[in-house]
């Protein structure tokens, strides 16, 4: 088998076999590959495509290139959640302690990743105490017995992946749907859960802007996963506006925390009620739609949801007592308020825009080195669709300093677009694909 | 500008400026663009091609990547000639003395290179003394003064072709049309000619095996030599079986003498003729087709075609007699007939097995290092269409030893098919191109 062939196989639309496949990702990840021939072939799949068996073998071969978690000693059905992202998604924060506490086992494996926040890891250290470099022994033991676990990836998952992903993102080889489908699956897979439910967002702030494109990448990664035993579906959701209100680690921390308590944003609180009902459906919790629904919104209700969070934290070492005292986590020192420059309606709320706010507040990190400030991040008052007056607040900014504040309400006001037209909605939710 | 930005344009569609083609190969050439981009680069434009205009530029930026010869202390216009390649191609050796004899100035460098014989340096150090390392000086004397010149690569011309097909050829980026065309250009537009004619084989033996592929190869050379100012024109001819009789470089040397006394196999002569009336009407040495054919034909009959070789020969240190008396040149040891196995028409010999028969009995370059014995090879003496009885001479192998004498004979019978119907004749020029 040489490289050179599978290259003309697949630049003349043949499709590359089972063997051809991991031949080709070991060799690559073990460098006997060079890049050059593998970037060929990423240019030749972005023309010629993949089929549906090819894209599993690549998904397997990258998922085993490293380790593949082993979750058999815990009992039950392992589930876990993935969500393509965007700007104010805390879902994982509310949603996993909503499904836990319906009787559902979470065992997460998460990266922290680069980002205008930091991801579900760093959020949950606004927790004092709270470690996810647990061993995997405590991981074990977590989601067994106290029904939800999250781990900081200690062993590297899929690192043909990585190693992949990084020469397409040079090579312009990003945007095909089987190589990024494949990508994320090749995670997740490896990452051991038995049931997985997939947040694809869709719209200007998502990876993928068309509902067309957004459902094709669900699509692709619900066959993978089927495909490779899982139990797997996905929900389109939208990311035209940032997601809820908050945006930064422990903002969004009390967002989540208010929703579990039956307070938070409707549109967040929507999106946690349909990815739940998709994990009580597959995981066997519910029988029907409905009465995963009802399930949800009892152990809101009875709070047993928010105690799922309290034993999470407790579980890792942090301190529970903020999960019910939220207002003692950290706070920036300073809140600035944005006001509307003129009267009308919220039009559009560009979600990058706002991100980058977040960044430039410290809320997320540019290089990997970057530490991220927690308290800081903003707070929209104001969504698409909504009225307002001139010098309305629209939203808060949790500052550090007057700088970086002073940067942050530049760029927000030029996210925002105000006029004299109500925009029409956007669905929330764009489709459900099982 | 940057390469990721180059890639992405190519790939969905657009044309790339003249800018960022030079800024492209230049960073290409000095190391500064990696491989792995040049190579995705590579096969989006496989998918998707270039402009008329692109190719161009790509040309003249290879072209412009090393020196640029400069002809111009050669009075008159100086004419080149190339082929795509094939086995038994000798043609140079009787078709440049013959056009210059008709009053065209040949200034040609020439590489060795790989093959199954020599390149025409090689087949023209037959000649005792004679030499292909002369100075810019005589090679400039002797091109203004005899008329004819030929010389070994000193220079590196285009570097940038020589790199970019070298990732092309591990990459499976090599059957473009645009870049075939761009690499073949970019060397012979540096090697400084103002009338270039190109011999674009055809057939199972040639690098183009289709009559439509060697015409598409054929418009886009003449196309882009157009565009960069000078005088090309193609001529598409046949290489389904080998050229002439003779395989092999002394034998190759005899062939061409032959042909310059008027001797030589039909095929051969026939396809002298054709490029040498090509280059006499580009370079106004002749008004038309039947004053050309006139002109080659009196230089042959006259002996001024064959004085010219002697020229040449003397001209570069060379010893002239053995022009005229071609019985003392070096001989291989054993002759050794092929005899034909079965009575019938041949039907079919297959050029590259005929050319691996060279390469075993020794006569051409594996590898670079490798030395060529001049005197081995192989003469047919049949050809397709031929009427044969079995154990006729079908080819005599010249070898050094019995050894690959035997290993030769059996790749030569099995090469040739031999059959009840006569074939088909093909043609030997399938079009020109001007």
């Amino acid at each position: 088998m040489n490289m050179y062939d599978l290259i003309q196989k697949k630049k003349t639309g043949g499709a590359l076999t089972q063997e051809e496949i991991y031949w080709m990702v070991n060799g690559f990840t073990n460098g006997e590959i060079p890049d050059y021939q593998m970037s060929a072939m990423m240019m030749a799949i972005f023309f010629k495509g993949m089929t549906r068996e090819e894209t599993l073998h690549l998904t397997m071969s990258m998922a085993k290139s490293g380790e593949m978690l082993d979750l058999s000693k815990i009992p039950g059905i392992k589930a876990d959640k993935h969500s393509t992202g965007g700007v104010g998604d805390k879902t994982s924060l509310a949603l996993l302690p909503m499904v836990s506490a319906c009787g559902l086992n979470i065992a997460k494996m998460s990266g922290r990743g680069l980002g205008h926040t930091g991801g579900t890891i760093d959020k949950l250290e606004s927790f004092p105490g709270f470690r996810t470099d647990i061993s995997i022994e405590t991981f074990e033991k977590n989601a067994s017995e106290l029904g939800i676990a999250l781990m900081g990836q200690t062993a590297e998952l899929a690192p043909a992946d990585k190693k992949l992903y990084a020469l397409r993102d040079v090579t312009a080889t990003v945007d095909q749907m089987s190589l990024i489908a494949s990508s994320i699956m090749s995670k997740k897979l490896a990452a051991g859960a038995d049931l997985i439910v997939l947040d694809v967002k869709t719209g200007s702030g998502a990876f993928m802007k068309s509902e067309e494109d957004s459902r094709a990448l669900g699509e692709e990664m619900v066959r993978i996963g089927k495909d490779a035993g899982r139990k797997v579906s996905a929900v389109i959701s939208d990311m035209d506006q940032p997601l809820g209100r908050a945006v930064g680690n422990i903002l969004e921390v009390k967002e989540a925390i208010a929703t579990l308590k039956g307070e938070g944003p409707q549109d967040f609180t929507k999106l946690c009620m349909t990815l739940g009902c998709q994990m009580l459906l597959a995981g066997g919790v519910a029988g029907s739609i409905d009465e995963a629904e009802m399930k949800l919104f009892e152990v809101v209700k009875n709070g047993s949801a928010l105690n799922k969070l309290a034993d999470l934290v407790k579980g890792q070492g942090g301190d529970a007592s903020y999960v019910y005292e939220p207002d003692k986590l950290d706070q920036a020192p300073l809140k600035v308020e944005v006001k509307a420059p003129a009267s009308g309606f919220i039009q559009r709320i560009l979600c990058d825009e706002v991100g980058l706010c977040s960044l430039i507040l410290g809320g997320g990190r540019r290089t990997k080195e970057d530490v991220i400030d927690l308290r800081v991040g903003l707070v929209l008052e104001k969504k698409v669709g909504d009225e307002v007056r001139e010098g309305d607040v629209i939203a808060v900014l949790h500052a550090a300093d007057e700088k970086s504040a002073g940067e942050a309400m530049e760029r927000y006001l030029a996210a925002v677009t105000i006029g004299a037209e109500k925009p029409e909605e956007r669905k929330l939710i764009h489709g459900i694909i099982e």
